[in-house]
């Protein structure tokens, strides 16, 4: 992560001042408002604003006239349940605000996600800063043999410190071009007074994929949980993962309860067809079950004996 | 409006304890903040919670570390320029929540907005309260002879007469034979031993449109400008167009710099196409000009003409 | 079902002329184009376009310059695997547009799918015609006593009788008022000379919520089996319940194989918790497992032995 | 534009099969589909799927049985009157779906438009192709001096030489340096057996912005027709404008009614605050009117100027 002093000085000051509100307050959350917590080499997450809490979601469930709390134990069973049985709307009614730095690769998975607002910072209007990403050397993969949309083991010796020398090389000499080219200092100071400067718009498509932007991304609880189920898993990518994983540590300070929830139900559990459904009710009723005449196919039935722990 | 001691006592808990908190605040909305503004005979609309203020559009549309504030009149202009130039997504990074009291054929024509999150009270579940909207005699109105799509005068003497005691009568009834069908108190309690009730999601149906329901309701600014420039507009059914009206009071306490730009261009402005443009340069110039040869519809020239004052 | 001379003609005309394209086109579905399917008393389903087929899914996953297609065995592996590994957004290159007659109260469950493109029958504009649903015997049901939303058994006798009564009477009494307070038939003749007709707007209100409207409602497939599972499922109440059914068949001869795909791992399957899976995964192992200790809930371990058949 | 021999028989194949439909059937549509249309050096954007016309429109505000057309003048009229007084629904009831090969920084601002359909060509699963963008000489141009987020005039001699060297130099080497790093060909052969090459999700990470990626992308006709009134605008950068250029010559072979009222009303025409239209009607009628006392400010008064050709 890489704060100018300016920007520093800028957060200090936005946490500098309390306020008073009649609004529900997360106060595990109120703790790191605004703060930076690193992500990649230079990269963040910054919560700027939120909206609700747990109860919130609970009052919004029973449309209520007050805050919605009957009882903690009772307000923790309802959200359990409403997220168990798929019951959405009610997350809906809690809203996040972040800002992210991220590289320019990472936020195009990301915007895929297309039930958020978002306001990315614009290399039409402005210059973008010389910051871009590089693998650490544990991160730096070769290509998975098993699987062709994912990493396998790390890559190391001769082949990743050129790999390596060759993604920040591309980078250095690319930002080192889009600078010349732009013939202007980040400051708005023409360098060469001969020289007119190519268009932003134009400058800036010579910059890697590796490049670090930024944006403000605003969500609801209930999109967010969905971006985290698939974002947070092992078959994404380590470097929205990182992000991913950050912004579970954020919901956690949040909205407690749901985020347990969320964890206990969401994450690591499985999906089963009522064919798969059907092969673990007769196995567990002692019968043995064969792929043949299971209704799965080959692949499916293999599926299922991983998730079973029978392989 | 019509809300119980239970409902009231609810409100007023809710306004009684004060948090800090390091987010924005709109002080005068927190003034107002979960009470209930009457609309119509017996509907509210309440604020339940909020994010963001006018600095917070700077702040997204600066993509800015800090609260994004420059100058209070340096935040006016960039507000007031997004605004006018329809640069759409810094506002929507501002969120409101409300809870509404409505007829269900207002929820009807409300729920078109289909960028919102809602929770409405479920009919399936619980049972209805008998409360349902009557127009004061001053909305009875007739038909317009003008307007396939709207109303026209007052309706008065014995007509107006006839048209209320339809419209209570009919109401009143079917409130009875719905309670009656359910064989329930709203307590839950059996009425008539000897029979089973009728299914709450069924009996629900002989319920006349003007059935007040209720629901949580949230949006973001920009999507809620949108709303209330279609609903608090003078082609907009009067009686959303009550809780538009409501709302845009709402608005003005929320974020004030934001709402004076909305009705500076958006309320009361006109969208001119190329070739109305031309005519309105064409007779500034000096020039007289008639529908024939303007490039417009009869149609069209006279809706120009009406909107230029010179019909 | 109640279509009208001049509607059916409508209907046949349509059919009757067939034209020449380039397109995709699913011929079993093109068989009942713009026919009406009978939903309800006097409901219905008509198809009135649509977009791709099972090989659109394919090509768009692939990205594909022509059809999409290398062999049909190697489509419907493809295709199933993206619905199993929820890889959604394929699915979102067919689209569907149906013409649907529909109650009211069943109208507001629907519209609660936001991701969808809706044109309603206007009761402003127009005026609505005297037709409203009544359940048959068989769907005439109490209150369950399980499940605070749902319906237990048939109503009998001298209740359901005068449940019916009342259902029946309350709308024709609504709607004989509605037709005196408009003083206007459906033709647009003036009935009274001297009464001036309450503006439609207004009139509808006395209407029940077992009132027939009708949409045009369009839909990309994935946003559609997203639908039908959530209404086609035995929680969802009988009356929507019924058109998912028809539309599943429509899905079915639309795109054979994702409809087969859905039928197989969407609908009777099950969400399991990743406590769930450890649960499942030491039964099969041959350990005893009791709920004490399992991570699971009293509720949730419940759930879970039901699941499994082993309550 | 760059087509492959296998792509070009790819799209004579799918141009070769006519099939019978009772669908609606857009013929000037029909004679390009599947056909790609060249747009800056390397891009294309070809219509793969298209749903519904003109007639439509009007089908679905009427929510008729038929197909909806009384009269070709009075389906022109009506449609006329839907776009211009904004009525948007009945114009989401077509669709359309296009293959576009466009550069990653034109697709970065393409997919701000959420309202669509996308799957995009994947650079984790699949190795890119060598194809990058480069401007032509005439549209290689200075940064706007007037204007933080525009071009100016055309570069010319040296610094336009050597900005084109830097711009195909940096692409160059970082597609060998992508391709070395993969250590794979396009067909899948390890190039060098003693390595094992960097993963692809990594590897893209090196290449510039103006890589060409590819994507399948649907939209709705009210949506499509918002996107071009902001990308086929002068103000929008010219590479993206390039495609919302191609674009429109296909909607206006696809529904030429509602492209001639688009372009009417939408394209070169303006929106007029209260403010600016009372400035108007004031100098219609022969008042000199002064920016004091307008009510608008210095900003405003010159913007609406120089629309009034009065500056």
């Amino acid at each position: 992560m890489s704060l100018t002093p300016e920007q520093k000085a800028e957060i200090e000051e936005a946490r500098a001042e309390t306020r008073q509100t009649l609004r529900p307050v997360a106060p595990a959350l109120e703790e790191i408002l605004y703060t930076a917590i690193p992500v990649l080499d230079r990269g963040f997450v910054r919560v700027v604003d939120y909206m609700g809490d747990d109860a919130a979601v609970v009052q919004a469930a029973r449309v209520s006239y007050g805050r919605g709390t009957k009882s903690v134990r009772g307000d923790e069973g309802l959200i359990r349940y409403l997220l168990r049985h798929r019951h959405t709307t009610p997350f809906e009614m809690c809203e996040i605000k972040f800002h992210v730095k991220l590289p320019i690769f990472v936020a195009r998975q990301w915007i895929r996600h297309r039930t958020a607002n978002v306001n990315e910072y614009s290399a039409r209007y402005s210059i973008l800063d010389r910051e871009f990403y590089t693998p650490a050397p544990e991160h730096l993969a070769a290509q998975s043999t098993a699987n062709r949309q994912g990493r396998g083991d790390v890559l190391e010796g001769a082949e990743a410190a050129q790999a390596l020398d060759w993604l920040k090389g591309d980078a250095e000499q690319a930002f080192t071009h889009y600078e010349a080219m732009l013939n202007e200092t980040p400051a708005g100071e023409t360098v060469d007074p001969d020289r007119r400067g190519l268009a932003r718009e134009l400058a800036r498509m010579t910059l890697p994929l590796s490049t670090y932007t930024q944006w403000y991304w605003k969500i609801d609880l209930h999109n967010l949980l969905h971006f985290l189920a698939l974002r947070a898993d092992s078959h994404a990518q380590y470097e929205i993962r990182a992000y991913a994983d950050a912004m579970l540590d954020v919901v956690r300070r949040w909205v407690p309860v749901t985020c347990q929830a969320f964890e206990d139900y969401a994450v690591g559990g499985a999906h089963l067809s009522a064919a798969g459904l059907d092969v673990v009710r007769r196995m567990l009723a002692g019968e043995t079950v064969a792929q043949e005449g299971s209704g799965l196919s080959a692949r499916e039935w293999r599926e299922l004996m991983a998730l079973l722990g029978r392989d």
